[in-house]
């Protein structure tokens, strides 16, 4: 893309220098993980212990005891907090101390830093900022599909040993899914790299659509859906800076109802939650939704088993990728394809969030 | 505790910056670790190879031949020395190469630091300093429990990914059995949170002792002599540098006996060689002797197994401890309780040491 | 040897400061190791992805796409070049990038660095340079006994943690063998160390021999060919800057045959590549060739089996040697001992072609 400037969107083998948009809901994991045990969660470089309270409340403090710096996920969870597991002192959700055992007083500055946190739709969202206990600006995302009885979701909790961005790049430009995703989700790699992919921008979402009518389905649709030869295919993703979502699927071919808002056909809603872990690593939360067949009661279970393979996949590819660049460091430049203009228009955003934390 | 400055008593991330009480005698290891084979063992940062000669004398050296740095811990044990495993240099137990196979003159720069030990109630002392084969400046300490047979005792061997101060903190306060070591030693949490702990301190050596009069005996006690449903229990630690001792039991309670020097119960001596492997890692050398009694013919083999667990339970603690503050490095300041009395005088002890080798 | 500056030959603990004879031929790998996969092989310091194209011509490029960094090891072969695995760049074997899926103008900055390669007797060299595709200036070494019909051999593929310049030092002073490998090779430590070891040199070769005539066969010369209680031996060593071929062998004693061209008896024809992966570690390519004897058909078999165990025992006592020098740093000099003679020339010869890559 000839209007792109390469040093804009060249990372660093330092994975953009240990900066990330701050003041942004980031996903923390998803309602199911935290039961009555503590997770200790690292977030944006931040080491972070979550935990429910007795009354059910999510609740993310800083994961270090202010005594001896134990670890708070060492600990137990109690009713109005969670106690040290080193020497008992007991902190509540806002992060202040409120019992040191065998000691009346309890010093103002026995306190851990508190983050704000916010459930919804089977999600954990977390408000990531440089201080203690900030306001969000605005609500966590909305994600209706996780509720949406039509549908029916799976999910996983994915490491990678690579920064987020790289992450972006490889859901927000689906035309490696032709090389990296024969056995599932891809194939037909030349007619991916040959359809047109519509790019659009608004504030700070990036949506990339191409559509594909008349082609093969890919070896997962014809698992999950009694699609015959040939089908007519979309893929939208839409990028807004800690998550995407990326909504596929395919429809009897020939119908010119393919990019109609109430199409039929095989439906896969993913959701993605990128929240960096530190500048080389990071969490990867991934949902799929899929609608009912029915004739085909096993569409769900079909389908998570092998988006799974197939994330996978993009792991070792994403690693690999990573590895790579720390072995050749500065020496290693990038050169544009057609491909990248979403992934680009997506990384000038980040750039700007980093710089300009509250900008949109 | 408020007269302290919490600047002299926050260690650095790094452990101490490599700098370690020299002038010392330090714990090497046991008695029975060393038969025909050198042992390999890193000591202050130092690479030292421990051996015993066929006359029975135990040696360390450094643990490089001179001639093309092979670890001389590869090598072999002769009757006057240890012999390199590369091309066969041969030195004697101060160091001096005494052979070069093929080669009549022996330079007098082929040679290697050598250390002083001394071996004495099972354990295996080394004088460590800068320089080679330093004189000491007293005698190795005295540890007779080892030889009394009114006791039996049993060892363990830990290595600690923590710095040696970690280590003394966690066995001069007690306080931390009641969260940490509830299924053996501990328990009762709140009692130990409660009890006044007096401390004090005579040259180097800081001694901090608890009485529990009247509690529940811990689980290892009710294992290991025949406890009622309450005891008088007591814990008397003492610091001295480079190791410590810490005696503990307990009683039928009740007796008023409990700080006699002749009083009965159920005895527990326990010997505690914690030496710094590097700035960031540490030896645990520690025994457990204990008295007998007429009935409970296993008191030493359950109390060596119990106390071999509470040991590992502490190494997740304190290692856990060490890897959360090498995260948050410089932003994790810590707040004193009341219990951190002794260990924060051990530590000035230790910063003392550290920076005027031979104050006492 | 008090003519060597011990400085000049002490290496620092980084093995040499990342820096390699350049305009060299190393050995890449075996013809074997190279079928319809790419391999992945980082060579003095560079990444470098290894394959064959369908006409069977042996390539090679630096490993990384120059798309997004992927490393073109993860990719496919194909008839005239290979395929990036990522979004499907495809590369001729010069480097140039010749399809980009989807998109007409290639720009002239698609390509990646290529090395000039020669495959003959086996042995897959490669020209090592700063440059892409530098024209070598003279032809690749020749090794003809892998095309000996009175020969047989077999190879093997090392990877050692340890600089190259260790390896050097290991092979071309064999007085090692009498320590390190008295179950195989050696043994007859003593015989070793007090023989006349002859070293001379020639432009960038260095030669290392040594006789030993009336002395015992060791195991691994009992094992594959017929020798009574003594042998007379000989050890053959020469250094060539990328690689070293060592032939020893035995015969009966006593014929004054042992330095005569068309010597009888057991020959042993070793060939080692030693090629630095990275400054701290080393790609060992070997091959031993064994004449034959008609009473024992196993000679070659035995003969590959015993010296793989026995360059088993050098990587250990190379890698401990590096990991102790690592250890002690800069404190850990060299004291030069009578058998340094020949290693110590070859680490002037490789100094020199440090600083002046084109000197011979």
């Amino acid at each position: 893309m000839s209007e792109l400037k390469l040093d804009r969107v060249t990372p660093s083998a330092s994975g953009g220098e240990g900066q990330f948009p701050l003041n942004q809901w980031y996903v923390a994991g998803f309602s199911s993980e935290l039961t009555d045990k503590p997770i200790a969660r690292t977030l944006l470089g931040q080491p972070v212990v979550l935990f429910r309270t007795a009354e059910g409340q999510a609740a993310a403090l800083e994961d270090r005891c202010c005594h001896r710096s134990l670890p708070l996920s060492f600990g137990s969870v109690e009713v109005c907090g969670i106690r040290c597991g080193y020497h008992g002192l007991l902190y509540a959700p806002n992060g202040q101390c409120i019992e040191i055992p065998g000691q009346e007083k309890i010093p103002s500055r026995a306190r851990v830093k508190s983050y704000t946190m916010s459930e919804k739709q089977h999600l954990l969202w977390i408000w990531m900022s440089d201080s203690s206990g900030t306001a969000p600006t605005h609500n966590a995302p909305d994600y209706p599909h996780h509720d949406n009885p039509e549908y029916s979701f799976g999910t996983g909790v994915f490491h990678y040993d690579a920064p987020y961005q790289l992450v972006h790049d490889n859901l927000l430009d689906l035309s490696h899914v032709g090389y990296v995703h024969a056995k599932t989700i891809g194939g037909n790699a030349r007619q991916h790299m040959n359809s047109k992919l519509e790019v659009t921008s608004e504030g700070n979402v990036v949506r990339a659509i191409r559509m594909m009518p008349g082609t093969p389905p890919p070896p997962t649709y014809k698992a999950a859906w009694p699609f015959a030869a040939s089908c007519d295919r979309w893929q939208e993703c839409e990028f807004d800076v800690t998550h995407l979502r990326i909504f596929t699927g395919a429809m009897e071919p020939g119908s010119g109802q393919i990019d109609a808002p109430d199409r039929g056909g095989f439906h896969m809603r993913g959701f993605h939650g990128v929240t960096p872990e530190t500048a080389e690593t990071t969490h990867y939360f991934w949902s799929i939704a899929t609608n009912h067949h029915p004739d085909m009661p096993d569409t769900i279970d079909i389908t998570v088993q092998q988006v799974k393979d197939t994330f996978e996949e993009d792991r070792v590819i994403i690693e690999a990728q990573f590895a790579n660049m720390k072995k050749f460091g500065s020496a290693a430049s990038w050169t544009d394809i057609h491909v990248d203009a979403g992934t680009n228009r997506a990384r000038r955003i980040v750039e700007k969030l980093v710089q300009q934390p509250d900008s949109r």
